[in-house]
């Protein structure tokens, strides 16, 4: 079977895990990784055993090199993912996929003029619980959904971000009601406030759908105990997703119950995904459109907090 | 020990429960019930061998009843209240206070003209639950809450109701959070909808607090499985109050941790509360003040559903 | 339609609630309440406005008396229980049964002899949860059971009591399990000791019923959170139930789930049953014969705890 | 710094642990693996490229080979360990240490006689819920254990294993009792049965320790759904540890509460204890005498459960 011939950019946190799953899997071969930093790009490189730059620009022109996951900082992402694509790689970004609206747009051009496949990291539309609670909502299981509630919360006390709260966690949650209601939201409303951080570092946002749905996003870099948790409530009945455990809670009028689903790393589903989105020519799940999407909500949800006024999408 | 003499008006879920506890209590005697349904104020009447009537007005003109409890339907809580002071009783409104803000502010007025106590059901500030969660973020427990959560859903299938479910539960939290961040909200926006009932039967609430701070409301008579529940977003942790079983949950960066509280009757609390302000002359906890500006917030939360506007209150 | 006359000896806190199930029930008349002390008798009886006796002898000897609830202290219930039968009443006797199996055994000849109902106050059997959880075990939903493990602690600092903790409340998981096996255990081994009361005050009890199905029952006086559980080990599933909550959880290969159960006050539908029992001329669910050998099993649980061997049933 | 030289001798489940953790340690240096199966040494010598053998007795030949993990079938444990002692390797033996009493007792001989350290793989004590348990227990967070009951069940439909479930699982909770106790049982006294497997596959066994103390542990290859609890009952609280999740719940007279432990792999801190051990030639927190216990401790349950009499240690 021939291999996907991948590369990893960024050796920080997120880098380290897309070199370790590329490096595990039958699908790809790592060949190499690269980072500003050579302490960083050494240690995955020594590792793994592949070649290690310290410019990711001699990357993208390496000939044998087809696809690209990009691990960098937010602000990095659209310089580096354009060049990628012009060089003629498929590209994977991590979330958010850039820093601004435009710039996301450019990505999405520049996919379409160099025939590359862009995939963005939205990693927790991989996580089993969420694929299962879309699926139950889908059969009916709680009957129509009218609100969903996210809550997305967790200590960074050394945070050393190029974005705030917003694009960090709540775009999680913004993609996956997305789906949810398979439609976009008609307005934004959002409270936010910074406590401890150089961006906002909490935010409530409120997405009005079609038909009257709404969801409620909390998010905070402050509270100390990690919850990642989407409440569901239906006409029929209630679903809870523990982003962390994976399990789900179905509660209607006769019982609560929690199937027992098979956990699965979501990053090595996100990654699969890609890599056969590139291998069979396909749409990866999780495209610019859903990127550019994500953050146009999410540059809506800080000019309603600053304004004080819902705003449009 | 002198005894109030007290009696009550409606003899609905509410009105009976009420009369048990006038009853049993040592600091009050149940003088009187009345109800325009003979069968329902025959029942209570019997039960507790007082006297019945089919006209509450009747009631007002008795000399010796110095107190009343009026748990009718909101729609005619203004005229009987007015009568009820007029007649120179103390008087005890279930939630919510009136139907309008108008109303509301006419039995304030009534109230001070007359000279008597006037009180508002909020149960709810009676649990243990709540008080006790009041008590530790007062001690700053969870450091500065920036958010308070409510999630209050349970299936009325035949509800027959003269209000909607923002005035007959949300109402709840509103009052709480008044309390909580012990100011009025800046402003109102809200979501809502009508799937099965007369009135709005969902509705989503989300109130702006001076300081940056806010809090969320979800509520619905459609949600098969009842659940009351408040979750204070702290910079410093996590409190979750269950309204149903009285027990809270404290989140910290080193420990969950639940006090086992004692429980009580919330309604106990409320009446003991109306009583020892008229015995001791003083405000009770929940007073007309505190009905009208629940009242004027469910009303700017309706006429932001409508809008689509957030709107200042 | 006839309601039976009944009256209730002992206003300990166990009379009390059965004299006010009698008073609020539309099959029973309360005529009168009996206890040795006047404060307690005189409580109880002024509040149902019954006739009041410091001699339970003299309630035997009024002709329109029924039936009678007996819950005095253990090491009475023989001799009053003889004492009412023979004077023609039905008797329900609160738990354990008697003090002794002897005396036990002469309780049910004597009910024989005069023709009365006899019952034993195993109010568990009647909680939702129980019936629930052996409804499910019956249709094969967690396959064989082949270990029942309950859980039954909680602190009592300032117990006076005339038997230890085994007759007091393992016994009540006793029953469950002869019901649950319906057959009785082959023999008793257990531990058992006194930290702080005159009887033993904890103890654990394996009995081992025929088809290697086993029951293991931990209980105590000292713990101070108050546990009510009982763990049903099946070779396709678990049941868990709690006592207090009524609620159970069943667990199996695809998932966990609870049902939600109308909950009732099990001592309610305790009284019912004894109620039907004589008035339907038919047997009550927990008859004098559950009753003995509840008991006998306790004691071997103690004479197995002293002899360190196991005790043949 | 020095590294150990390791090997690890069987290639299943636990050895392609042992061998993970072995080549990510700083402080060891994995030089070869065993396995009688070719393609199952195959796998774990390709991965990590260390030298890979069919017989285990040619790398007990290796003079650089300083220490070996024994992962193969329980029945070869003696022949193996005590072959690799007589090379003079130091010795960790998975659990349970060998298949019989005599050789476990054989075992501790040779390690003596050749100078060697012998270690057990008991790895539940390594998990931090149990460290911290057992560290709250004696600091008299829950006064005096009087009860220490297990709960370790789940499926093995297709187990082919050379001993029962007794010697398997519940072996664990048997060394974690030894220790909390810090005292040897008594006697031993045990209900089992076989319903699909070999050996026995469930059994229910009671430990009287010394001072009235007591442990249960029930155990199966049978429930669907895996547990592995523990639950001490103490004369002043409770603590509940979950060794899947290692979080802890501890229940005194004001409150529960659960610590917010940091997660470790236990099968790391077991290995790492080993090394040390052996580096600093000082007692494994594991021994073989410990081993030795655990496993008579096993053989007088199996014993009990055969004669339906307690068994003396």
């Amino acid at each position: 079977m021939k291999k996907l011939n991948v590369a990893v950019i960024g050796c920080g946190f997120w880098g380290r895990n897309h070199a370790r799953i590329y490096n595990d899997s039958e699908k790809t071969s790592l060949l190499a990784v690269a980072d500003v930093k050579e302490e960083a790009v050494k240690r995955i490189g020594e590792r793994y055993q592949v070649d290690q730059y310290l410019d990711p620009l001699e990357v993208f022109e390496r000939k044998n090199v087809e696809a690209v996951s990009i691990c960098t900082p937010t602000v990095t992402h659209a310089d580096l993912a354009l060049a990628a694509m012009k060089a003629g790689k498929h590209v994977l970004v991590e979330k958010p996929m850039t820093n601004t609206v435009a710039e996301a747009e450019s990505l999405i051009k520049a996919a379409e003029k160099n025939g590359v496949h862009l995939a963005v990291g939205f990693v927790e539309r991989f996580n089993p619980g969420v694929i299962e609670a879309l699926r139950l909502v889908s059969e009916g299981e709680i009957g129509d959904v009218i609100l969903a509630r996210a809550h997305r919360v967790s200590r960074y006390p050394l945070r050393i971000s190029d974005v705030g709260v917003v694009k960090d966690l709540a775009i999680h949650d913004i993609d996956i009601v997305r789906q949810l209601f398979d439609s976009e939201p008609e307005t934004v409303y959002a409270t936010a406030g910074r406590i401890a951080h150089g961006f906002e570092d909490y935010a409530n946002i409120i997405l009005r759908f079609p038909g009257n749905r709404s969801a409620f996003i909390e998010t905070n870099w402050l509270t100390p105990h990690k919850i990642r948790r989407l409440i569901l409530t239906g006409s029929e009945g209630l679903i809870t997703v523990e982003f962390i455990t994976q399990e789900i809670t179905v509660e209607n009028n006769e019982r609560r119950y929690q199937p027992f689903l098979e956990t699965r790393e979501p990053l090595t589903l996100e990654l699969e995904d890609f890599v056969q989105s590139v291998l069979g020519d396909t749409p990866p799940k999780a495209s610019g459109e859903d990127g550019l999407m994500a953050l146009r909500i999410c540059e809506a949800a800080l000019e309603s907090a600053e304004k004080g006024q819902p705003v449009k999408i």
